[in-house]
């Protein structure tokens, strides 16, 4: 009796793209709350590509090292049967563009290797775990109106977008099977992204604040009326969490959700970095046009509605000083202590 | 240079499904038509899980019987390269939704397959053929508005619907990344389909007419009020060719198109069958109201706009006295000789 009421009451999470950085997050604010709607975290299963870092205190856990595509690995993640699935691991945008293949391999047939996987442990013994899957507003393509309603269509101009919406489709397939009890939540794009420049299209979005907020010299390749969807990391994580708590009774059959978020230009991007950080910051933003990125980000979302998110209680943040200053208190804050 | 000369103009075709009601009657047009697009048919080859009917005249062909989504049969269909091929195999929606693998194994990994197949032979020697998908209304579920627009969501309520909608956004990826030049037609509710009752929900919208006209009671389980979008197999034919030659150019990114067709009530099929053959027939209509299938029927699209493929000039019918028509012609005129 007292093993079952504690089972009942504990809750054994399972995050899969536990080392990327909302991952890292993610756990860090797990072990922080030590609870998930109101149940105490028993046991935590961090699983990615490379080893993810061991999480801090005394809850058990287990570290797994592993690719989602190959066979056994969805099987092997879920015979302990995890009752919290997060599902964060994907190839990026850019990489699974330029590999066919892998890009396919990773984001459609990894998630659907793990789809199966809770199907096939449901038909052991009862078990149907909440899972959340982290899509993204790359679901969306051309044409597309200024602001996105929650019924548009899916157009995806690229693999990774086409794979999103995929597994957006079989998540709800198997929720409504009643194999899982799947939440899909499409996140806007993340700024400020802490640590290194990187390649992607996207990347000055967050490059123009946090390198002159380092006093580093940041490129602008767009120009500044280009509006665009933006979340910090710490409204992910948040997203992330209260998907694991929802009443997924409310969202009936359709069990994906885009994300609010807030609509910014980039001039807007730069007067929130001047009013928060000074004119020097925003003297580090150097203009250079680059018209193959202006094109690529031109077919890009602008803003959502996320009508039915906003009323299922996901927030996100009202102004880009806010974006800023989260970056602020939880990046910088941090290397300075 | 005459055989590469000939190679040009000619056109190798590829029928998966051929043996199903869609796909004889396609056959039969493309034997009586003998080209598409202006280029001879050179050779045809009839595909489908039971060995096709051989086409008759005196056109080279193949009959293959087998499963698509078995190792190396999609592989064996690509081999002859065909420049045109309509995949219109598929598990019905009923049996999809009974037996979740097979549906899953039919209707997804066998188009996959398929993709994959023409992919790898594109990788050997440039190859890029037209490929017509057929696929269905059921992408789309609630909520629904009364019309539906050519951007709206799809949220399917069927595992049938999923598969469909996964394979719209694979024929998407693949012919914009160059390796197919894809063409997906949503085919409306098809009446009077010729042949027996089924058990299939949409088997009534058919039967009222079909049975009827046959001399035979048929029942109908739901309110005159409900209303459905329907096609005749004779336009679902034509939009097969009409996309087959069609300029993609046209498409952009989006290679999927619900299709033209007629949104009529119950009670103006029965009109129109009054109208057609006469209040003797009407009388042969029994109403036996059944909640379950009225209950599945609320749920389906009663309309929709189809700017985009009518704008590109798919054409469907515009009363239902011509889809009852067209019945008599094509199905009983052939019987009474």
């Amino acid at each position: 009796m007292h093993s079952f009421a504690k089972r009942e009451m504990d809750m054994n999470i399972l995050v899969i793209g536990a080392a990327g950085m909302v991952g890292r997050k993610l756990v860090a604010a797990l072990l922080a709350a030590g609870q998930v709607g109101g149940k105490a975290i028993s046991a935590l299963t961090l699983a990615d590509v490379v080893a993810p870092a061991a999480p801090g205190g005394t809850l058990p856990h287990t570290l797994v090292a592993a690719d989602l595509s190959q066979p056994g690995v969805a099987e092997g993640l879920i015979a302990a049967r995890p009752d919290l699935i997060f599902h964060l691991a994907a190839i990026v945008s850019g990489e699974a563009e330029a590999d066919f293949e892998k890009g396919y391999r990773i984001n459609l047939d990894g998630t659907r290797l793990l789809l199966e996987a809770i199907r096939h442990e449901s038909q052991n013994a009862p078990y149907r775990p909440r899972l959340v899957f982290t899509s993204s507003i790359a679901v969306f393509g051309e044409p597309l109106p200024s602001v996105i309603s929650d019924s548009h269509e899916h157009t995806p101009l690229t693999s990774y977008g086409t794979q999103k919406a995929i597994c957006e489709l079989l998540l709800a397939d198997y929720s409504r099977r009643g194999f899982v009890d799947g939440v899909g939540i499409r996140l806007p794009t993340i700024a400020v992204r802490p640590g290194l420049p990187n390649k992607a299209a996207s990347g000055f979005f967050s490059g123009i604040i946090r390198e002159p907020l380092a006093g580093q010299e940041a490129l602008l390749p767009v120009d500044e009326s280009v509006r665009h969807w933006f979340a910090s990391p710490r409204s992910a994580v948040g997203f992330l969490l209260h998907a694991a708590a929802l009443d997924t009774g409310l969202l009936g059959a359709q069990r994906n959700l885009s994300m609010p978020g807030l609509a910014a230009t980039v001039g807007e991007e730069i007067a929130a970095l001047g009013r928060v950080a000074g004119p020097k910051a925003v003297g580090l933003i150097r203009r250079v046009p680059d018209p193959v990125i202006a094109g690529i980000v031109a077919g890009w979302p602008q803003a959502f509605e996320a009508k039915r998110a906003r009323a299922l209680g996901f927030v996100g943040e009202t102004s880009f000083d806010e974006i800023i200053r989260i970056h602020i208190e939880d990046e910088l804050a941090v290397v300075s202590k």
